[in-house]
């Protein structure tokens, strides 16, 4: 399994990711899931992936042939954020139409979904999340973050935190905190962390890339001050003993 | 979508589910997902119930009638509750078996799942999740609840307070914050919320049977404290700059 997550704030873009792949419990491994194309002068992508890893690893490796070769289609050669998620939408629907057929006894499922987010020209950053059938969302205003993988456990702390006008530095750690709640509850989820913020300006911006391991200072401490607090606030609300007492 | 979850104290059993169904966005409904039988002199049992609402509906009924009839294996005639389990596990992939078939091309499924708990004579109280499958288990001193439907959301703060030692009330608000942090996060999961609390003895003895709806003022307090409290413990974390400001 695996968590990933992208923000879409007034500033700049967030994004993280775990490193964790298992295909049965004696098959864990340490894979990064977060792809970073900054060497164009014009635009700055990044690509964060989940599911199949085959899938994923195989439409990763397209991308970076396209660019070698200077295909018509590549990562520089679009316009726009949403062709670019056209382009990874088609190359991930090929690949899984290619190992369907295979496994569909199985149990297996080749499906693999991605986010992508950057700045092209001077066009406002922004992120997409494309579906494993090839379609993709964008971010609102109301909804400035988007989400693969293993969701459930780390969104309600994002439903509460982030907004658009939310300073880089607290959805930074609002991610960790997120991502920190999924690697509680899922076992597939773990480090090494990846982090990283991209101001809103010229391409090329990247402003902080953080890589965090397993023994990390500040990951721990984050982690150990939100299990203590979560309980501390727990043990602060309403007791129900009033209210049961009023029932007899 | 439905949420329901029981927990296994040393003091007794706690038991908490929503009431909302829906088959599409225009289908919603009310259902209690509750169903306690507490008729028998040697034997108090509660089931709750999640998934297709016709199939967990149909098992259900069949359990009524067995007891109304008699017939040879009803909920009265189990002397374990592992049994009450597999006969209900039989019921449930009974039902599913007759329907699958009419449903195979239209992405529907028939499965349920159940929790099932209580106390039969003088045997400590207990609960049994039983699968779609119809095979089941049962919590255990590690792990001292179960959980059925969209379980994610309300995982967290279950792993973080309850343990076998929790004191009844204690449990009881946590599986309403577990509750909450459900609703808030699935709009089909919703109130009213039952709430019930069975205490070890002789059977019968169901201390404490709440039902809260939407506008409850208790409910509603816990879920505004809630919603403060999570915001505060956030913003009381480490910051994250001085570690930002330690790369540069």
């Amino acid at each position: 399994m695996t968590y990933c997550l992208a923000m879409q704030l007034n500033s700049g873009l967030v994004f993280c990711s775990d490193s964790r792949t298992n295909a049965g419990a004696d098959q864990v491994s340490t894979y990064g899931k977060m792809h970073v194309f900054s060497d164009f002068p014009d635009r700055t992508l990044v690509i964060l992936s989940a599911g199949n890893l085959a899938t994923s690893q195989a439409v990763l490796s397209q991308i970076r042939r396209d660019i070698s070769d200077a295909a018509p289609s590549n990562l520089s050669s679009f316009a726009y954020l949403s062709e670019v998620a056209d382009y990874i939408g088609e190359l991930c629907l090929k690949t899984q139409e290619k190992y369907a057929p295979a496994g569909q006894s199985a149990g297996f499922s080749p499906e693999a979904s991605f986010i992508v987010g950057g700045q092209i020209d001077a066009q406002a950053p922004s992120i997409h999340m494309i579906y494993p059938e090839g379609n993709h969302i964008t971010a609102s205003r109301h909804h400035p973050y988007l989400q693969i993988g293993e969701v459930k456990y780390g969104k309600p702390i994002l439903e509460r935190i982030v907004r658009g006008n939310t300073d880089y530095k607290t959805a930074m750690r609002c991610a960790l905190v997120s991502m920190n709640s999924t690697m509680h509850s899922n076992a597939t989820v773990g480090p090494p962390i990846e982090l990283l913020y991209y101001t809103s300006g010229e391409p090329g911006s990247v402003t902080h890339r953080v890589m965090f391991d397993e023994n990390d200072g500040y990951l721990r401490s984050l982690g150990d001050a939100w299990d203590v607090k979560i309980v501390e606030a727990f043990n602060d609300l309403p007791s129900i003993a009033p209210f049961l007492q009023k029932l007899n």
